[in-house]
């Protein structure tokens, strides 16, 4: 197994007729702590590989890191080879740059993903608006790009084909094409990763649309909203608080988009 | 709409031959912070209702509660007709009894679903083995049971029917009947409220199958190793975590139950 995202377990194949023994691909899960300056930040369940973006996407989707210009060196802590190497990243700030990590102390860390959330979900909506501003873009994207990003996200597909156990999240650019493809365990984690990526490939202001494999929750339009990407679509269910966010974030949310149809639930009015 | 965890949005549904708007039902996501005697210690994204048996389902899997009679109150913080009010919840310790939620402490809070978990996956699983002790647990199961598991969640389900964006999860007790049913956006909350109504009911004794719906990772299987729960059923895929911990806790761990087939990972010498 080449990959770090995928490992085999023994499993009994059971059916009414009786059972057989044989190796099933599984998708890896292990714990990730990202350290800012050496400071413990936060603990996530995530698939090891592509950890860099992960941790950036995530720094700069709670406005931790602004620019890749804001961070030094990203770098697995300890010596490889010891117990539990790669597990925790650090993160340190590029020069002249002090990282504010204090945002996230001052909620309580309550949760890798909703570290950025008030009480109220109104609040955090507003808190989030005030940050990002709402997405003044006045691009226009094509329903048949919409219906066809479910296709796009499964070519992209790798892990989860083998494992049935991974969401994924692909970035398309003006034109429907794919910019960037991660997986993960955990949802926000392959939005993270894929966010991290195109900043890393000074390519953010080419995304356009971030499809996702799963459900679309209030994170995953908070993601999007952070980092500039003003079109969400998905292939299962939206949330309530994730229609009221994409709403004030001027996000065009489309879900359920599968079998050529969907629901678009906010920015209607982008579609041509 | 007399259910707090469904609501309605606006939505344009679109194919390639037109559009429409209508109104859509959708699950509602609202962020909950669980205090212990005063003190915030936790906040999720999760659907409103039953966040009595949440806040204590999720303190008995921490291990911060033991029994009911370590819990006095749970309340709502604050006034109804405020604004967020229902989204603060606290738990006060029961009569002689002294709440230690410093555990979560120790782990810097890092996210709700990972607060038990230590840097490296092995390390988790031996505290967590430490506390809640393997299941020793004699009893067997029918194949037939597990196979039909996800009919039985089904016929429970209720919200997800409705907008296909929450998870469910049931327990069943020795003849495969439904003990207890909760959905939620979020899974492990589902598993945490089931878990809190058994504690309610004082039936926690007779669960022997915890079902969900969707994919099976570590934080599934450390909420059943902390109930006690033998085994665990899900409809999709398990992560390697939930795999390699389920071995170490001798939990019953089948997944990919459907179509009258399934993979067991653990334990499977618990079938007749």
């Amino acid at each position: 197994m080449a990959s770090p995202a995928i490992t085999e377990r023994d499993a009994r194949r059971v059916s009414a007729d009786g059972a057989v023994d044989e190796a099933d691909v599984v998708a890896v899960e292990e714990p990730l702590e990202i350290q800012v300056g050496g400071e413990p930040l936060v603990l996530t369940m995530r698939t090891p590989g592509e950890d860099r973006f992960l941790a950036i996407g995530f720094l700069f989707a709670e406005g931790v890191v602004r620019s890749l210009a804001d961070v030094g060196t990203v770098a697995h802590c300890g010596r490889p080879g010891e117990e539990g190497f790669g597990n925790v990243i650090d993160v340190t700030a590029g020069p002249g740059v002090s990282l504010d990590a204090g945002r996230l102390e001052g909620t309580r860390r309550g949760t890798l993903t909703t570290a950025s959330c008030g009480i109220c979900g109104r609040r955090s909506i507003d808190d989030l608006i005030e940050r990002v501003g709402p997405s003044e873009r006045e691009l226009t994207v094509s329903v048949a790009t919409l219906l066809e990003a479910p296709t796009t996200l499964a070519e992209a597909q790798d892990a989860f084909a083998k494992t049935g156990g991974v969401h994924a999240a692909t970035v398309l650019d003006a034109t429907g094409a794919a910019l960037a493809h991660a997986e993960d365990v955990g949802r926000h984690n392959a939005v993270d990763k894929v966010v991290g990526k195109l900043l890393y490939a000074e390519r953010l202001d080419e995304a356009v649309t971030l499809v996702v494999s799963g459900r679309v929750s209030f994170e995953i339009v908070q993601k999007a909203a952070a980092a500039g990407i003003p079109v969400v679509v998905a292939v299962s269910a939206p949330t309530s608080l994730a229609i009221d966010l994409a709403e004030r974030a001027g996000i065009t949310l489309a879900a359920f988009v599968r079998g050529g149809r969907m629901n678009v639930y906010s920015r209607a009015d982008r579609l041509r």
